[in-house]
């Protein structure tokens, strides 16, 4: 083989007149009177060659060969394209190649699909023919832009002091949580570890052994139930700090994600990040991370319909829960009744028994629920600054289930109104978040992020009286409706962290069967740390424009938690399981596979 | 709290007269006419604090109550030490803080040990108290040295075109190759993914997508029994790249490798490194990872002893196996019968059935088989370069069995015999590699390094023929006698892979059951590629001076793969086996740890 010289995407005019050495994929071979035309790509972009038999003939001859795919090496001189077959869409489209020499390297097959841009193909071959999906230049450049964010968190994160340690993978699996994917010891029959959910535990040990700024880019495991961004194996950028207070941890991460956009994609973000507590985003969007590129706030009517003689409204408040409305602005002609009623189908997802809707027209308030509001109307068209033509959607039900309902509802206007700047990035921390919910199911308390966060101090004692109301030292941080991530000052007491185990319901045996090591450690000089952790398939796939993780994950598993490429997960030997002392009750089926 | 303004180990003559904040651990108090001082330890070292009631009564006080491993927050002036009491040994020390304020920010429980370099502690309470472990500077120093070392692999790779790209943890169960970690899944009962001992296949199908430069900083895993320089987990420089030749991938490899002992250590290596080709390895050093830092070679005497009247050694050779000697120069007085007794045992370790040996002294050679080379012993004085005061050490047997034994030995020899410059890094490249092992066990062959090995191009006839004789296209890179990497080019035709499948005996059906999705991505049009892998762990055990790599692990698992401080692996619930589909056939006893 021959040296290259230069990527196919990097041939530029400082080049024309020399002879150069390209190897790549053959993305298209066009005959045309004599001669041959081979765009030739690699991940940098693609090159126009042309085989002309006064150039060679032999090489002419090989290009006759050549397909789709077909891997090449070619030798030959950068020449100014004729003025009339420059391509403008593509960067070296002035220029093309006059080959003198080809090497066929590899051949191929026919591909699945096109390797192109926009292809129309099943997620699952997609997955199957991974290697081929990742060609497209849509794919390389996603993929491209998450190392250039990775790069670019690790230099800010290398220059600030920080120090990249690696924990563990096989880790003791703990009951709270999500689920956890379990390992069993073949040198222990019976036991298992488990992959971690997040290092937590490490890095706040790391802090206690003195490394007072650590970070790693971790591989995060859960076994869950799929979404559209979520995968059984996510990678977070794991950060903790010791001796910090909370608004210094936000203030590094503003800068580290200033740094990440400007060099990334080129945008000035402007720093501080608004905040805003987790009670005014539940209340003004119905979400705790809230989209606020656009507005359509959720819009609080109690005073106003408590009284009204429509059972459904002042029934709900009279049960403690609430109403709430949303203006669609001058969407009152874009919905008709039977998309009001699909409307309400999808709020009907979130819990809610229905959603009441008002047209605003010339001459009022319209719509199967105006009669209730004849004497309201002027105080409910200026609480919602109704305007003609605007619609108004209402629900009324708990505060939760109002909440989730016309935050989902807000989201989906927010795209069907195109009221979304896509251009934008708004980031936004919530702030002041609970400590604790309450898990009505199990009539107990959990941890809202989880068992180590740090209260409030000035609510401490109100976390043996009423734990519900105790307000956490915790922030996440939110980028266009996504929670991109979160973090909190950590409990560095063990007085504390064993009240904070026992606001859980943790007897003291439990909390020390399962956490005695932590609560041990803190009795030998524990720093006041907190940190950190954002998630970067999320933050790639924001940046890359993408609307599920899977398109920036290399080798991503479907959405029954399958590798369609390598079969994984897959059927072992006896041996294998009798080495781990293991026998499997339930064998599945091999089945045609279908997300 | 108030903000650090500098780390202990950090205060300088620049702050002299400034009044600074640092934070801290408290390294020892002494109490001395009056005045408390106070070494306060952080990561970056130690700075000595005095408490004097001219400064600050209510300082000193709270100074009072202060024990070893406190957790505080110091505030004071730097000023120079007395001349009288400057302590050389630390970067702090010929300065101090007078503490103005002290606030005590946690306290500390008397510490299992102390908290300081050289300590001595069983291995296993080093673990259970990993965070108290991690304070002792050696430690930290470590951790910062690894992070060094890893900036910097990434950097020289982020800067020459490489793309981090992150595999998949969730993998593929293939039975080659060592033992896999289980993860049973939930979704597909009775399937198990299982993690990757390495992202081989992964990065070759990268390649397949066009990425051209990949790398990742990448754990793996292995389910072994576990030595020294072993753990259930390690951490790999993971590179992959295509249309490069093996020498221009071992060209960058050693361009890394100087960047990185020129940054970490301050040392500059000389390129292009050494090689030395594996036959050659065996031969003059018994061992496939020689350390070169010292000679005691071993040597061939066939030709001499192969008509011995002592049969021991001309019988081996009767029987195709061969006679070897070290020559372990003026060692004659240092090594008692006894003594060479104990080194007959340490190579029986190895398979020798015996070791002779003969001293040389002024009048020729001495010992129990001197009289058997009375005609031959100037031949093998010369062959074995004698002089008087040196002992040589003889093994006949297989050859396999000689230079596994006389490898040993002669490692052993080394360091015993204080013949290793310990500064000295000492690489080699280790070439031509035979492509097959002839596994006796099993009767048949299998991969030296893996089945996608590369045949030389001029052996891929007798593939079908004398497989055993097949040379591959591969190279490892030795660091001071420790295998520190290896890479090849990869087979990129199925044609090729297909005949390599055949070669290791499997049928058609069971190369397609297990890697069919690799036979089928080399029909879409791969480029030639190949790479290497670098073992992160070991390269900053050898860096940071260290013979474990647990001292280079931050949380490592002890001799039976547990972990001391969180009790991984361990028992899990039924319900977590249940929702598993997995029965425990056996249940290992909660029983001490020993290692």
């Amino acid at each position: 083989m021959a040296k290259r010289t230069v990527y196919c995407g990097k041939v530029s005019e400082d080049l024309l007149g020399e002879v150069i050495t390209v190897k790549g994929w053959v993305q298209k071979r066009r005959d045309l009177g004599g001669l041959i035309f081979i765009d030739l790509r690699d991940r940098e972009g693609i090159i126009q060659v042309v085989f002309n038999p006064d150039f060679s003939k032999e090489a002419l001859e090989i290009a006759e060969n050549v397909r789709s795919e077909y891997v090449l090496e070619i030798t030959g001189k950068v020449v100014n394209r004729d003025a009339s077959v420059i391509n403008k869409n593509i960067a070296t489209g002035m220029l093309e190649i006059e080959a003198n020499e080809i090497t066929i390297l590899n051949k191929a097959k026919t591909t699945p699909f096109y390797i192109e841009d926009g292809v129309s193909v099943s997620d699952d071959k997609r997955m199957q023919y991974r290697y081929l999906d990742l060609r497209r230049p849509e794919m390389t450049k996603s993929f491209i832009l998450r190392h250039e964010i990775t790069k670019s968190i690790r230099n800010y994160l290398d220059n600030t002091g920080f120090i990249d340690i690696e924990t563990p993978y096989l880790t003791k699996s703990t009951p709270e949580g999500a689920r956890d994917y379990l390992v069993p010891s073949r040198v222990h029959p019976g036991h298992f570890y488990a992959l971690p959910q997040s290092p937590q535990l490490f890095k706040q040990l790391l802090m206690g052994a003195g490394f007072d700024r650590y970070y790693q880019v971790v591989r995060c495991f859960r076994d869950e139930d799929l979404r559209g961004d979520r995968q059984p194996e996510f990678t977070q950028i794991d950060i903790e700090t010791s001796f910090l207070e909370a608004d210094e941890i936000q203030g590094f991460t503003e800068e580290l994600l200033r740094k990440v956009m400007k060099e990334t994609k080129g945008i000035d973000i402007s720093l501080p990040l608004p905040q805003m507590s987790y009670d005014e985003a539940m209340s003004r969007y119905g979400s705790d991370k809230p989209d606020i590129r656009f507005d359509l706030e959720l819009i609080q009517l109690n005073e106003i319909v408590k009284d009204s003689s429509f059972k459904v409204f002042s029934g709900a408040i009279e049960n403690g829960g609430e109403v709430k409305a949303i203006n669609a602005k001058g969407a009152a002609n874009k919905y008709s009744r039977k998309d009001i009623d699909g409307l309400g189908e999808f709020v009907g997802r979130y819990g809610a028994k229905g959603l009441a809707w008002l047209k605003m027209e010339e001459d009022g308030l319209k719509g199967p629920i105006a009669k209730f509001f004849t004497e309201d109307a002027e105080r409910l068209i200026a609480a919602t600054n109704a305007e003609p033509g605007d619609l108004l959607l209402f629900v009324a039900d708990k505060k939760s289930i109002v909440a989730d309902a016309l935050g989902a509802l807000r989201n989906k206007l927010g795209k069907e109104l195109e009221l979304i700047d896509e251009t934008r990035f708004a980031f936004l921390w919530i702030i002041d978040w609970p400590l604790l919910e309450y898990d009505e199911e199990n009539g107990r308390y959990t941890a809202a992020h989880h068992p180590f966060t740090m209260p409030k101090e000035s609510d401490i004692d109100k976390l043996t009286t009423s734990p519900g109301e105790v307000y956490a030292q915790a922030y996440d941080i939110v980028l266009n409706g996504y929670e991109l991530g979160g973090g909190s000052l950590r409990i560095h007491t063990r007085e504390l962290q064993e009240k904070m185990f026992a606001a859980l319901g943790f007897s003291k045996e439990e909390a020390e069967e399962q956490f005695g090591f932590l609560l041990e450690a803190l009795d030998y000089g524990f720093p006041p740390h907190g940190g950190i952790a954002l998630g970067l398939d999320r933050l790639a796939m924001l940046l890359a424009g993408k609307e599920n993780i899977r398109e920036v994950i290399a080798f991503p598993k479907n959405g029954r938690a399958s590798d369609p490429l390598t079969s994984a997960p897959s059927v072992v030997s006896e041996a294998q399981l009798d080495e781990l002392s293991l026998a499997t009750t339930r064998i599945e089926e091999e089945t045609t596979e279908e997300e």
